[in-house]
């Protein structure tokens, strides 16, 4: 069950990361049992294989299935774009919900490759958080209220969560909850995002470098650090991040942006995320390191860069593969094949 | 059109080599013409749009489209499997070819969940070719008419071709090939495959000895390569490969063993493979070293060795999704969404 999302403030999601859900060893038991009599030499199938034990531990479902896959587009906007950090203005914001809804984006495309369902959230789009490099981009309140929406949006409504988000200027603002999270300074996780310019990626460079002495002296909390550097679609992914792991269900994260709520999880609490996988490795040049901090591999490998949970949709194709595999092969006695000598 | 086919010395082979299809690049800047007006950030969704381009490129149809897929699986058995080289049997062979009539193993699972045809080649299943360790594996002339018959193959049936593979032992064979190809001698190049332990290894490592040494001074010549040490379904699939180039029909390649009949007709003529691509890398070893050899980077890289066209069969839900995008999305006039500043 989740836990009531009332008020929740910031001790209360402290709170929930003590009684986490814990993987279903059992089911994962379950499919290794029946791996093992698959007619295909052990571990043949890789990945393949390993997506279907995590989905059975974390959807304590043996064999596990996946027939509503969703993807979640968390939409916000970012007063850090007065600063110059993105190549696209923040009209493209409203534009490309409504290009969402009418199906002419590249997760509406993708959604259909797949078959999975599609909701988009628009937190307030068009009402820009404050400049992080200046102010919080929330207060504690409305931060936590974001989170527990993120938590209430997936109630009830699928067996696959795939995050994804968009907002003109989301990648300076999870670079600098990197920053924040990690160190090691701006420059080591500002990327091109949308596709700045040398200039602008020193724009984005300043921008994060301004948070960090804003906010100085305040960044060790990690929940202080997605209210103060982050922004309303990060908070509300990892409310639903959170919210899947108590409804049992596991979550694909989608790129650079998603992956920064998940890496505030990880930091309140490592295994927080233990049902997360990685779907696609962004082409911002700093994701693969943040995956790295959190000790996931990616699926995939394409070289986009487009967030809209657009390398989630995709791994989806992948996953439900895999489950095809473990559920429709001939066991060996069977399909009367010998085994290895 | 596909030259004639009726007993095609390896004479004729290299002369097909002297007339290949080129690229369509008017195709191609078709698609680059559309994919900078759909609304996503340029070069956002990466190797999906290269896989857009590289479809129109060889199938000469902007905006391309895959409505067939085929996985074309050709089977043989090896006589080098009496040097202990496998952990499987020879008799894994027919029952697999049973296996998939039947519709249980994970190649299917996988048609299933992509919605690909598929189509199995038995070439003599039940006669092993000689042991490339002591003689030929086939005569010029059985060589020469596996590879018309795997031209023939593909005839008429596809938009998409995955090439694949079974019979135990192959990986033994490709290895040889790869060895006599590339030289860096047999441990280079051997791997566990289906899963042969230490002592296996070496024996394969020895039988490729073997090999190179028996046929040494006969190795200059790439279709000496295939003939000698090489195999049925390695012959076979170089010739559909040239066929589906004929045909204009794009190729997924798909692990270690369909790779090294790429290898064979890449060094033929580097340029003849120009329209496959590499759909996974294998968990065998040498597979890697083997694209890079070819200046293939794999789609996908999910740990698998299974052969079948599994890997194959698995990036064709990408391609798809892929072609689903660039047909499906909005433009930027569209969907009223503002461009780049």
């Amino acid at each position: 069950m989740t836990p009531s999302l009332t008020g929740l403030p910031f001790d209360d999601i402290r709170g929930l990361m003590q009684s986490l859900p814990d993987a279903d060893l059992d089911a994962v038991e379950k499919v290794r049992a029946r791996d093992r009599t698959l007619t295909k030499p052990a571990g043949a199938l890789g990945r393949m294989e390993e997506i279907v034990e995590w989905l059975a531990a974390w959807s304590s479902k043996s064999p596990p299935s996946v027939t509503r896959p969703l993807v979640a587009i968390f939409a916000s906007a970012h007063g850090v774009t007065q600063r110059g950090v993105s190549a696209y203005p923040d009209a493209v914001n409203r534009a490309m919900l409504e290009n969402f809804a009418a199906g002419g984006a590249a997760i509406n495309q993708l959604c259909v490759a797949n078959d999975i369902g599609l909701k988009v959230f628009d937190l307030a789009i068009d009402m820009p958080t404050p400049d992080i490099g200046s102010e919080p981009a929330m207060s504690e309140k409305d931060c936590a209220a974001t989170i527990a929406f993120g938590m209430e949006a997936i109630a009830g409504g699928t067996d696959l969560l795939c995050v994804g988000e968009m907002g003109i200027g989301n990648t300076t603002v999870a670079a600098a909850i990197y920053t924040a999270l990690y160190g090691g300074g701006a420059e080591a996780w500002v990327g091109p995002g949308t596709g700045v310019d040398g200039a602008g990626l020193k724009r984005k460079a300043a921008a994060v470098e301004a948070a960090m002495a804003t906010h100085a002296g305040h960044l060790n909390d990690p929940l202080e650090v997605l209210r103060r550097v982050g922004g309303r679609e990060i908070a509300a992914i990892a409310g639903a991040i959170l919210a899947a792991r108590y409804q049992r269900v596991p979550v694909l994260l989608d790129g650079y942006v998603t992956t920064a709520a998940a890496a505030v999880l990880h930091a309140l609490e490592p295994s927080s995320i233990a049902h997360c996988m990685a779907a696609h490795r962004s082409a911002e040049p700093a994701h693969g390191r943040a995956l790295e901090r959190l000790g996931l591999k990616p699926l995939l490998d394409l070289g986009m860069r487009l967030g809209e949970g657009s390398g989630a949709a995709l791994a989806v194709g992948v996953v439900k593969a895999a489950i095809g595999c473990h559920v429709g092969m001939a066991t060996f006695e069977q399909a009367a094949v010998p085994r290895a000598n």
